[in-house]
């Protein structure tokens, strides 16, 4: 269903075909379609329109009959996507048999067909969304596993702080986008909601049996119904926008997290792959982590996407102007950008190299200065925890300053060794002992993803 | 709690006093002594701290006894809003009980303290935003009663298209207003969570007893347990965020209905009121929408703030730089705004003033054009959809060239009174007998309303 | 070189075919290649390359010889945009000079290329949205002129307020337009910079000659050159956005007023055109304002576009990761949007119907009360400010309640009568004398536009 | 003029407090005074009022005369800021002087008031912007001065690439910082416009004389004269609040820059200062960019401030709804949000700690790889790109694998030792010798600061 060659260079590597593919004019056009054939077969059930006209109008809703670039040019004058579907529908119809086409688009306005198309088209576009966060959450959930109890250096406004390991920030990861993924799904469920008003959302060109016809049209086309129709109350749409923007911004977090320990002087992971990937065309040793700069991408776009379908909500009186058509191409590009930038995400943490070594390495380069407060606890409970935090602070400014291994200079503090001998320091300050409840927490996230996240 | 004179003039037009109440700095260094004082209780209660120590602390936890303006100032040395807190309260429960003091803040980093003290203003400050959508839908739901089977124009495109009923106009505020009070509500209860991880989220420094004081703590302070520390995964932040910006965004749809109904040449509803309210310096007649105004407002200051928002999700490592810094604005505007702009909408709808022989008289005005469709249907039953439009449009041209009214001109086409005669014209462009399934979508909404919405 | 089938269906309508087909994928490789070729054409004027490498560079840069789906995916690996363009580059000028190949891309790096190949797309693409906002302000420019003096109601907060003449609305949008077409130009201009800088902006490749081929490469292209390279200073692209953003914006403000005059129950002006334009599915008779929807969506598209953009800025060191990914589609989507929202508006107001007689009827329709100021500055002189707006509020109100005209109230009332007398008051109740400056600004706005705007 | 107790704690680290003053309550309804003050007096000069009736307005003009909290709640019921501000003034000057009580406001609508005090807020709020922009290019320009020759690593996409001096990196900040405050100096210049035009910007209630009260008043404030009226035309203002997205932009990617060398795991530049500064409350070795932390999170609240100001742009016909009240919190947000985040950056540069050693060593580290660009440079003169290009790679990721020294491996190499010998190898990996341009681009960034900027 998409072009053989993608409308940006970039596509493929920021976008997701499959997304892409179900938001082309083409697409667009048979999901309109699908809906007209729906609404004459329920129709047709329900008796508002004769059963004959159904297998018509059926047989003429394929996209592939249509010249889709002069129906996109026929929008341009007529302002509605519905309408020139509809008007070359009737025609085509009426060619084969002309009483059918008396029923064609029988008591809908051309909103209805568009929203309910949107529907069907969500329907299959966004679950990649979530598969590609399952991608990332299983990924995300080995590492958890594989690497529980290695130990490195947690880091807090990009400092050196308390070890942690990586199978949990590996755990943190999993369990925010755990949870993003959970949110996605309940939106899309959420939004995949029949559009069936008429002009003004009274059904009144359907007289006495619209309702009906709405009930078998939903259920026909596997759509939820609502209270009332919604042509001016975007919000559910609002909503699944909201929920991509938290997935977008999560991965975003997760892919930061990937290429700050990818950087040269960290080196502690990064992505692996074939050697094509992430090459610079002038730097031979670099590899460039391209999953996480994807993932970043897309949630640098995300908040602006969101932020413009929030801002479309204030829609006139029973279907508005600007507003709607600006969603035209956000939900699309909300759904594309949601997709590319988890699938980079996915990418990057299914090959991701960990080097446990170099996590070591880097602890230990600090001179045990980021476990300096598992020695400061230690101490207060014996000087207070202000006394205890004042003789930590400097040893750790002398440790600094002559460059010395902090063991040593608490050993040579003599308030310090008053209270706590070497081997004590030197147990407080091995990062493996000062894990807390790392194992507990990683469980917990672990247990959630296995429960069917 | 708050100052007798508003930080900006028009702070009690556009913001919610409560609110501004729970964020400013003498509420959130309330907030933050608070969490100090359940921590320390639930550490005795743990057996990790004296149970002596409680008392002394929780009697310094007033906000009352610090110089909040000095507080501040060390704020912008620390950078941490609980680093000067915790300090002032250490040296006041140092000078009453010098032992006590040694356990103020225990095993907790600040950010625990900032962010619990969150949860605890947002569950005082958030509510508001429901109470307010509770007036609002309340005041709809009265209105769809009411005018259940008043007629007035539907407007599509901002051009009167079918009638609609201004019952159903407002039973479809009720609707969005009511999903989106629900919404709110629940993104509310998710979002109140205990923080508790220590310098990087292991709650190294509490021992082996951390997971027992968080759960102890999360119960005397009322919230929830998360699964893992999250200090940087903010999306359950970022989920309000997104739930308050869908309501301001539905609320200000319904302003911009009353806003345009209010209009001198529309003049169906207004917002009533002492005689002070929405006058103009220099126009003593004008009866400004100052409810609907307030509302818009917030709907367009909201998309930009969920917007950053999302745009700080991608926090680095343990504990991000700049992104939880944002934050501490971003809450309390987005809660504030949202609470302005709903409150505007709850008085605009409590006070609409409605007339509905003016809608009658506006639907007249167009000469049955709005109601065209209502013939069309009729006559496709006959002729087809294709012909039945083309004659329709035909009559409506002419009505509109030679300014007479649609049922005059139809009559006088052949081709329609071949089919039907003038008193079915006449009934068919009677609105309120093209009001559809308006009935039934206006009990939809009340039966969900009375529900318990 | 763009693609016959739109890619999406509402393309044609929301969008500009000239700006979408300078940002194909074909476009850009072509730009891409462009850029090489003059790169080696520079190199050998300043002596770096061999001035027989030139001819066969340029032969191969002709965007036809590629597979650009292949390009496409290749990008997908490598992660940036200009590395699969320069080597299948170098390898067909591999193929017909081994020799020549060798300097194919010769000490550059994959976005100096990009970002410059962007700067001449730019070119291209950006002008458009100047040339939609001249035909906008010549539209606006001939109805100032032709309705310089034509009454209607001034509006303020959607009521009606003191008349203005629909010459001076007019006068309005044209000055506002123009501004903007002015600050367009303006950061086009400021936008079109060469981007040399290699790896990491120092031009260490090129030796000691590193500045000189800038030099030659900028004029050779006609692009400006900036003081230094501009890899991660992306603000004045973002300044390009902003200037986008603030006229989509204006031309918004003059679509929503379109679309407020045409509403039927205002009816002042309205788009006109052929038959099929703004038709509706099931509403004969209507005639939406479809300029006015494409400039009001895509208003609501661009501040997120704008916002995105601006939060790109913060990019790491030499070249960041995320943000200049983002950029990629950004860039185009802004242009574009832009691009069809001035379009859109300048559509709209080209074909504009203005009904006089209806401005003139909508304003008598008030009885006199959007006036009343005129009245009130008229007593004032005698009675003060307050004495004589509480007496004309009185009036107006007592106009309201009892349905009559303004002026015979007035005549009515004893304090008013003392003071002025019936003509006097019906000259001040003419729209015709109450103008004020309105001539005057018309004459400014049109002499500002005939100065070059 | 502002309170003592800040409103939220973090105020005096995020905001800047001058800026704050100019929006306090009491700053504004002053500066409305001094517009209604100068108005009288205007008027008074081109004869539209007596000038007896100046005295007593100028003498009441007092903000302290009056109860601001009041003015703040009566505008809760008016709806626009000046209407209560104007009769408490009419009220106080009648006490005193009935009869100039009667000339209070004379011919303004409020909004002229409103928006005229705003141009004067901003002129006196405005310039701290500028100044925490010439106070950080000020530090870069000394930085790029003093370590012109100090190398560094360049990097991209966070991996280490070719060299780049101290200096250079330093100069680009100053570069684009430098365009940022000529930027938005000269939106500020712009935005400094007086506003009058009354009820709906005719200046009918000035009869004929009003553009010349409009001059004089210009003229006495110090403001430029517009063309027209601009009450619904924002884009001046909005393009002031996009020159100061701007600006926070770029201060964002120069704290991104200083946040990421000051990990620990780099260490090459740091935020000194007192010891306070930046503790952590359970960390005592760490030192925090605060500054770095400040400018980061203004750059994260920016661009929603932007993308809301530009929402508002469409604003209705002669005086908006909504749009216009979002601004009267988003201008002062804009202006305060830049002031801070500047004012962090350029506390964050003043104080910068460098530490060449570790630049060194860093480049070090990598062994060489960052710098085989300059030997696939010169190798490429003798084998081609490619081939060159191949044989480094091959180096590079022997002396990954192997982890050796990429000089050692690259003489190992029989294809490259065939053309360069051991010394040009080590002359090539020697980072000062492959700078490129980097000084001459210093001294053009330095030229242009000292040019004035």
């Amino acid at each position: 269903m998409s072009d053989p060659t993608p409308r940006r260079l970039h596509d493929p590597l920021l976008g997701d075909p499959v997304v892409t593919a179900w938001f082309t004019t083409e697409a667009q056009v048979q999901a309109m379609l699908e809906v007209e054939a729906a609404l004459a077969a329920a129709e047709a059930e329900v008796g508002v329109v004769p059963v004959r006209c159904v297998a018509p109008i059926r047989a003429a809703a394929r996209a592939e009959l249509y010249d889709c670039a002069a129906l996109a040019e026929a929008l341009a004058r007529s302002g509605a996507p519905a309408v020139p579907v509809a008007r070359a529908l009737t025609a085509r119809v009426a060619a084969a048999d002309p009483d059918a086409a008396r029923y064609v688009h029988w008591g809908a306005t051309s909103q209805d067909i568009t929203d309910t198309a949107l529907a069907l088209q969500l329907r299959e576009a966004g679950p990649r969304v979530v598969e590609h966060l399952g991608r990332a959450t299983g990924a995300a959930a080995a590492l958890a596993r594989r690497f529980a109890e290695t130990p490195m250096a947690g880091r807090t406004w990009l400092q050196q702080a308390t070890p942690v390991s990586f199978g949990l920030k590996a755990a943190g990861w999993l369990d925010g986008l755990g949870r993003c993924r959970r949110r996605v799904s309940g939106a899309l469920d959420d939004a995949l909601v029949l559009q069936l008003g008429g002009a003004t959302g009274t059904l009144a060109a359907l007289g006495p049996r619209g309702i009906a016809v709405t009930e078998v049209l939903a259920a026909r086309l596997g759509l939820a119904v609502a209270d009332l129709p919604w042509h001016a109350y975007r919000d559910r749409v609002g909503a699944l926008g909201c929920a991509l923007g938290l997935a977008t911004g999560v991965a975003g977090k997760v892919a930061r997290d990937v290429s700050l320990l990818a950087q040269s002087e960290v080196a502690e992971a990064w992505e692996g792959g074939d050697d094509d990937r992430g090459g610079s065309s002038t730097m031979p040793h670099k590899r460039n982590p391209v999953g996480a700069a994807v993932a970043l991408a897309a949630a640098a776009r995300m908040p602006g996407l969101v932020a413009a379908l929030l801002g479309t909500l204030p829609q006139e009186h029973e279907r508005g102007l600007g507003g709607w058509q600006a969603e035209w191409d956000l939900v699309p590009d909300l759904v594309g950008v949601a997709a590319g930038g988890t699938r980079g995400l996915a990418d990057c943490l299914e090959r991701l190299v960990v080097d446990p070594e170099r996590m070591c390495a880097n602890l230990e380069a600090s001179g045990g200065l980021p476990l300096s407060e598992a020695v400061a606890m230690t101490l207060a409970d014996r000087l207070g925890r202000g006394a205890a935090r004042e003789a930590v602070e400097r040893a750790c400014r002398r440790a600094v300053a002559e460059h010395r291994p902090l063991a040593e200079v608490l050993a040579d503090d003599p308030v310090v060794s008053a209270e706590i001998d070497g081997a004590t320091i030197a147990r407080r300050l091995d990062p493996r002992h000062y894990l807390g409840a790392a194992q507990d927490f990683i469980g917990r996230a672990l247990a959630r993803h296995e429960d069917g996240d």
